[in-house]
């Protein structure tokens, strides 16, 4: 490994203030980090969203916007709504406001400004709670997570036991906490989905282990071919390693594909015969369009959560098979990411696994209080007969409306373009176009030591201020291409006018 | 290693349907967990403490308080003063209030429930952050980052540079993602007080490092030897460990000393001597009981930040100790432990180190919204003139007042009982008596299976209902007891009462 300070420094006593230390050298440096956290690499936030933010600075000025050409950076890198414009669901705001300011409760102008159950949650609230500001049990507030049991048991119609749930800091610090516990050496392995969202990637390179792909199938509209899956199981395992788990991410990110049922069965079938923990990242939900109507004739494929198929499939998998659900409150209509909030069920986990994963828990102490809240209130919306439920109704409609209209417009924008095909999306918040790139254009990003998506990606931040991930970045088939958009952006004909320009010039001068 | 699936389920195709899987098998189990997590323990929150929650649960009957012999259960093992009734500083929550909700700040009502500076407060940093439902920059929102720069600068008097900071989920958040970033290999090791923040012994135990001890003298008021520090760290290396890093906890936790300044010059100088990165845990800096009249006539001892001693040290310190500070939204008089918000200062680290750290953050995304804004907050607190300045300082003295005086009346009682000495505390939240147990007690402990100090505290949890943690979870010299308890309880009296007379009785019953 490095040259350690011992074989340096080692002396026999006090150094007595004279060192021979170089003051320059440094103890932390590439040859010293951690190579595990070297080799991670989080491409959603990377070099290009980087520059990004660079370019965003440069904005700022009038002298910046000239030289760029453009006004704005448009971030389509990260799904993040509320950063674009998207607006918080009023009911969370209000009821999160009273929890930081309960003497607010004992004013009588509280009435005028906010609504009846409003006041009577967060009142409810700061009586389970007490303080927002004191550390809460390390899997979450007690009545939040029997709240959470009820939603789950109304969703799947299957009982849950809120001892199962943690509540977390959104479905990020869940995910790598359980890869930590699961990945015991470093010939662990854990077989993903590509393209994948790269939480996953990173968070399996900082624990030393060994993602293991399963290709979803583009020219299926991204479907999973169980098939593969356990054959690529089989491979890795005659090639020693100790595959643990399966992830399944479902609506995809990036690809916005919804499994069908009969997909999630044979899933499950392969990861109990196979003997794998099932992590089903499970955060899109609600991000489904099944009340689409699409243009193909299709089914529509609404969401089924992965523990209500394995209930409903009997034994032996539905006693049997470790599942974990992870969901988030800063996807679907919600879109709260700066809350922190998120949670994940353990079932069929022994307790010894319990244990160590409530013990992780308690050293990181507890998920933030909002975070906390806000999962209350996202598992328990607002019902008919509400002060405030058409409000939440309203707005929630209104913004799934919004990123429908947008995938579809996005989508069918692309498919006019020459060299770029698109599936559209199930749900998620993604498009994960393909991208034909003429060989000049992939000697060019030779030449720039750039993958040839993250070269196109790059120009076109560079020349439209439009930032999107480039496929390379997520896991793709060998020699294609992609990139990930979001359809967050509110000014869709401008992203598509934008990027429409640019890309028929790119083709142009790389034909 | 573990039995590993590998071995028992390698097939060569399809199983269709048929597996020789044990359906009560299961994949995670104490064989195949990571070794480094079931190492890990976290005495805070550990078997006392989930023994004191569901004691907690009996108190909410009568039958259960009956059965018991006591009311209530007093949480004395974690700095959780907002458990235990202690106040928010107002002017917090009514900033925070108002960012949760902006539509408020339109409201012609708004000026007749929140002070001006509030309002303005809020319409800053709305404006600076846009949404707080969005995820910030990784590293925390800049003009915040800029704001605790500003911060560094006045209290220490030397630059701050804002890239070098960065927000965090708590302090434990940050030391954790440093501890991951500096440990590269198995062999690596970091330099720990003990008796320590049992969080430094977890994080080392999950990064598969090792600690080295260096012992606080309890004779000589908890202070530090240097020199005994430098052969701990010579002695480790001439047994092979890579020691990368010493980690210094001032005000002490769990022991409330202060260092003094030569102290902290001699403990600089060795540091940068023997090339480790010092990591400055300073989450209780405003915990600093300075302004108290010693009994025993010696001088107080006022906090100095590591940063401030290192600059004024001059070179080759000045410019090249790689030092980490810690701070916390946690602890001093703002005790606000449920937003997790903390931050940390990276100085004289090289780019390299710098970038991974980021990356690492960039992989969680970001710290929660209102944590940040806490320490916004935190580090521009009102001032002179604004109209929130004479509640927000005298809510903050009140509270310090009242840390100091818990602390006195309960050092004070702990010194008149058999079998108890106990420093009194310069700053932080704890006191960390020495128990002189019989030895029938010690006796009675063996055969019970725990450590002594475990045993007296199991047993004072049982029979009062007050939970303290055991020496043995923060470690502490061979053959030496002690306990930390909080001194947060709002009921003293009561404390020392309940306490007393407990002690009385297990010494008497163990003479």
């Amino acid at each position: 490994m490095s040259s350690s300070p011992s074989t340096t420094t080692k002396t026999n006593g006090h150094v007595n203030g004279h060192s021979t230390r170089d003051p320059k050298e440094r103890v932390l440096t590439k040859e010293t980090i951690n190579p595990a956290v070297l080799k991670a690499e989080y491409a959603v936030r990377g070099e290009i969203a980087i520059r990004a933010e660079e370019l965003r600075e440069m904005c700022a000025t009038e002298e910046g916007r000239k030289k760029l050409g453009f006004d704005d950076v448009i971030s389509c890198n990260i799904g993040n709504p509320q950063q674009l414009e998207q607006k918080p669901i009023t009911f969370f705001r209000q009821v999160a406001s009273l929890t930081e300011y309960p003497e607010l409760l004992e004013n009588p102008l509280v009435k005028q400004i906010y609504p009846s159950d409003a006041i009577a949650r967060a009142k409810t609230l700061l009586e389970d709670i007490g303080s927002i500001g004191a550390y809460s049990h390390s899997k979450g507030v007690p009545a939040i997570r029997k709240n959470v049991a009820a939603f789950l048991e109304e969703r799947d119609g299957y009982p849950a036991d809120p001892e199962m749930i943690f509540l977390t800091a959104g479905a990020s610090t869940g995910v790598s906490n359980i890869l930590q516990v699961m990945i015991s050496h470093d010939n662990c392995a854990v077989l993903i989905p590509i393209p994948q969202y790269p939480l996953y990637t990173a968070a399996i390179a900082l624990n030393s282990a060994h993602p293991i792909p399963y290709y979803l199938k583009e020219e299926a509209a991204w479907s999973t071919d169980p098939n593969e899956m356990r054959e690529a199981v089989h491979k890795a395992r005659e090639e020693g390693k100790d595959v643990r788990a399966v992830v399944v991410i479902n609506p995809g990110n990036p690809t916005g594909q919804c499994l069908s049922l009969d997909n999630m069965k044979d899933i499950i079938k392969m990861a109990y015969e196979e003997k794998l923990v099932l992590l089903a990242d499970e955060v899109y939900q609600t991000n489904v369009f099944d009340d689409d109507i699409r243009d193909d004739g299709e089914e529509p494929k609404p969401f089924y959560s992965f523990k209500k198929v394995l209930k409903s499939l009997g034994e032996p998998y539905a006693s049997n098979l470790e599942l974990i659900s992870f969901h988030s409150l800063s996807k679907g209509q919600i879109g709260e990411c700066g809350r922190r909030g998120g949670f994940f069920e353990l079932v069929n986990f022994n307790e010894d696994a319990h244990d160590q994963i409530y013990k992780l828990a308690s050293i990181q102490l507890c998920p933030g209080l909002q975070g906390q809240i806000g999962i209350d209130m996202m598992v328990q919306p607002p019902k008919k007969g509400d002060e405030s439920y058409e409000q939440y109704h309203n707005e929630k409609m209104e913004i799934h409306r919004l990123l429908r209209q947008r995938s579809t417009e996005i989508a069918e924008a692309f498919s006019k373009w020459e060299g770029i095909t698109c599936n559209p999306a199930d749900g998620a918040m993604y498009l994960f176009p393909k991208l034909t790139l003429p060989p000049k254009a992939i000697e060019a990003a030779k030449k720039a030591g750039k993958a040839p998506d993250a070269f196109y990606c790059l120009q076109l931040l560079e020349k439209t201020g439009i930032c999107v991930v480039p496929g390379s970045g997520f896991g793709q088939v060998p020699g294609t291409f992609h990139f990930r958009t979001t359809f967050l952006a509110p000014q869709t004909d401008e992203f598509v006018a934008r990027m429409g320009k640019f890309h028929a010039d790119f083709m142009k001068e790389y034909s």
